[in-house]
C-alpha cells in the first residue's frame, strides 16, 4: 500500500490515543511515522501495534515521562518509570539542551524506558539546533562476540550528529551487526539464502539458511573491530545508565516483558565549524567501478523523506490493517 | 633485537632530554614505550627520531603544554601550542579530570598539538582512575570513503575505556581503516600481495599489490558502515577541536610541517558497575570453528606487556641504532 503521510499519522494517532495522553502519543508516532518517511520500515509504524500491546499488557505506562535527577552538572541520570521510549528520550534531550548552554556537554542515562526507535532522530535534530549528539542504545543480545558461538551483544547502534554551517546537518546511524535480524527474517519468509558471512545457526555454525540464521547470532559489522566497538557500546551504555546486559536485556523484541535496556545521549554544544565545503568535495569524487559514487550518510534517508512526503509512504498491507483495526476503523 | 624495558626506555630518554625538558620527554617515552610494549610497534619509538626531527625542525615546541581555555564548565578548548602530542594531551586530561568531580561530564577539543600515539593508553589510564572515556583523533587522509576513488578520510581511531569493577578496566582502541598504512608499508617491504578489500592504487583501482597501495587508499573498515563513522568522527572532531580536515590535515607522518589535526576527549565520572561477570562469560564461550575463542579487547596488549617486561622488547635493528645514535651511545 502507498498511504499519504497525513493519513498514516491521523490513523495511527487515533489508535495510540486510545491509550495514551495525546502529546506522548503524537512524540511517539511522530518518531515511527519518521522512521517510515526514511526508509527504515523496521523501525517504523510495524511497530505501533506492539507498542499499544505492551500498555494493554501493563510493561509500558503511556503517562510517564521518567524521574530526572542531576547526579552532577552535567550528568543527567534517568528512571524512564516504564514510559513510551521516545517520551522519555525527548524529555531527557530537552533537559540537556537547556544544560549545555551553560556546561557545554551534558550526558544522560536512560533505564527503565522502551524502545526509541530510529537514534537518528534524535541525534539530526540535536544537529538542526546547533548541537553535536552521539547518542548510543543497548538491545537485546543478537550478535555474537568475534570468535565466539553464541549472541551475547546487542546490536547496539550509535548515531552522531554534527552541525555543519548555514543550518545544514550531518547524521549517521548504525547498529553494530553486520545486518539487521529483521533483514534476515525477511530472506527467510522469502525463502532466500542469506550471505555466508551474515550469521551463525543456534549451534554456532555459520549459515546461509536464514531460518536457520533466527535462532542463532548475527556478526558484528567489521569482524573484530566491530565487536569491540558493539562491545564498548554495550559496557558504556551499562554503566552510564545502570542498565541490564548482553542476554539479561528484554522487551524491545516481545510485548510483555519489562524493558531494561539503556540509552545515552551525550549532547555538546560546540563551536560553529563549517564543513560544507569539505563534504560537497566527498559527494563529488569519482565512483570506484561499479558503485554509484559516494553517499553522505543521512542523505538517502532524508531524499526519501521528501520524497514520501509527496507521493506517500509504502506501508505493508498487513501493517496498514492491523493499525487501521487498533484506530477502530479507516475514518 | 630484544631488549629491557629499563634500557629502551633509559637509551631513548637520553636521546629526547637533549631537545626537551625532562618531565614533557619522560611523558612522549613513556606513551612511545608503552606501544612497544603492548605489540603495537607502530606506535612505538619507531616514531622516536621523528618526534626530535621535528623539535629540531621548528615544527613542535618541546617546552609547551598547551594553552587551556574553559568555553564553558565542561568544555575545554586547547590550543597546544606545537607541544608534544602526550604532554599536550595529558595536561588536557588532568584538567577534566579535576573538572568531572563537579560536572559529572567534560570534553577537550585539542590543535595544533601533535601526534599523541595510542589512543588507548589515555583510555585505560581513565579507566583506572574509574572513569569513562571516549577518545578520538583525526590524521592524514588514508582512507576513501565507500564508493569512492580517492583517500580523504583519517584512519581516525576511536578509543574507549570503561571501569568494570574492583579496579579492573575495559578498553578498546581502534582505527577505522580496514588497515593501517604501517601493515601495507610492511607488505610491501617483504614483497608480499594484499587482500583484495584491503586498498585502491592511486587511481582508484582495488589493487593486490602493496606498493600500488602505498600511494593509493585505504579502505574503511567494515564497508558503508565503517565509512559512515569514520566520516562521523572526522567531522565530530574537526568541529570540538576546531582543527583541519581531510586532505589538509598535515604533521603526523612528516617532520617538517605543523600539525593540524585534531583530537577529542569526553571524559565521564559515571557510576560504579561491576561488568566483570558479564566479560567472564564472553571469555568463556565455546569458539567458533576456526577461531581461537572471544578475546576481550585490550586484554592481549597487557598480556604481552607482562610478558615484555619481564622478557625484554624486540624492536627493529636500525630502530634501535637509530635510538642509540640519537642518544650518543648505548651508554
Amino acid at each position: 500500500m502507498n498511504i499519504q503521510e497525513s493519513v498514516l499519522r491521523r490513523v495511527a494517532m487515533r489508535a495510540l490515543v486510545r491509550v495514551a495522553p495525546e502529546e506522548n502519543a503524537r512524540q511517539q508516532v511522530d518518531l515511527l511515522l519518521e522512521a517510515d518517511l526514511r526508509g527504515v520500515p523496521s523501525h517504523g509504524l510495524l511497530r505501533l501495534p506492539r507498542v499499544i500491546d505492551r500498555i494493554a499488557n501493563g510493561v509500558t505506562d503511556p503517562a510517564a515521562t521518567g524521574r530526572h535527577e542531576w547526579l552532577a552538572e552535567g550528568y543527567l541520570d534517568v528512571d524512564g518509570g516504564r514510559g513510551l521510549g521516545p517520551v522519555v528520550a525527548l524529555s531527557a534531550v530537552a533537559a540537556l539542551k537547556d544544560r549545555v548552554a551553560r556546561t557545554g556537554i551534558a550526558v544522560a542515562g536512560v533505564r527503565n524506558s522502551n524502545h526509541i526507535g530510529m537514534l537518528g532522530y534524535y541525534a539530526e535534530a540535536a544537529a538542526r539546533d546547533g548541537l553535536t549528539m552521539i547518542a548510543l542504545s543497548t538491545s537485546e543480545a543478537l550478535v555474537h562476540p568475534w570468535g565466539g558461538r553464541r549472541a551475547m551483544i546487542g546490536t547496539n547502534p550509535i548515531a552522531i550528529g554534527v552541525p555543519v554551517g548555514a543550518g545544514e546537518v550531518f547524521m549517521m546511524d548504525t547498529a553494530t551487526g553486520v545486518v539487521s535480524m529483521g533483514e534476515i527474517y525477511d530472506h527467510a519468509n522469502r525463502g532466500q539464502p542469506i550471505p555466508d558471512h551474515w550469521a551463525l545457526d543456534a549451534e554456532g555454525r555459520p549459515t546461509t539458511d536464514a531460518t536457520a540464521a533466527k535462532s542463532g547470532a548475527i556478526a558484528p559489522f567489521g569482524q573484530a573491530k566491530g565487536y569491540a566497538l558493539g562491545l564498548a557500546f554495550e559496557l558504556l551504555v551499562t554503566t552510564l545508565a545502570q542498565s541490564a546486559i548482553g542476554r539479561a536485556v528484554q522487551g524491545t523484541l516481545d510485548d510483555d516483558r519489562v524493558c531494561n535496556k539503556g540509552d545515552v545521549f551525550i549532547l555538546i554544544d560546540g563551536p560553529a565549524v563549517d564543513l560544507r565545503g569539505y563534504l560537497e568535495e566527498l559527494r563529488a569524487m569519482p565512483a570506484v567501478e561499479g558503485a554509484n559514487g559516494v553517499l553522505i550518510p543521512g542523505e538517502r534517508g532524508r531524499a526519501c523523506r521528501e520524497d514520501r512526503l509527496r507521493s506517500g509512504v509504502p506501508v505493508a498491507d498487513e501493517v496498514w490493517h492491523r493499525i487501521v483495526e487498533l484506530a477502530g476503523g479507516e475514518e
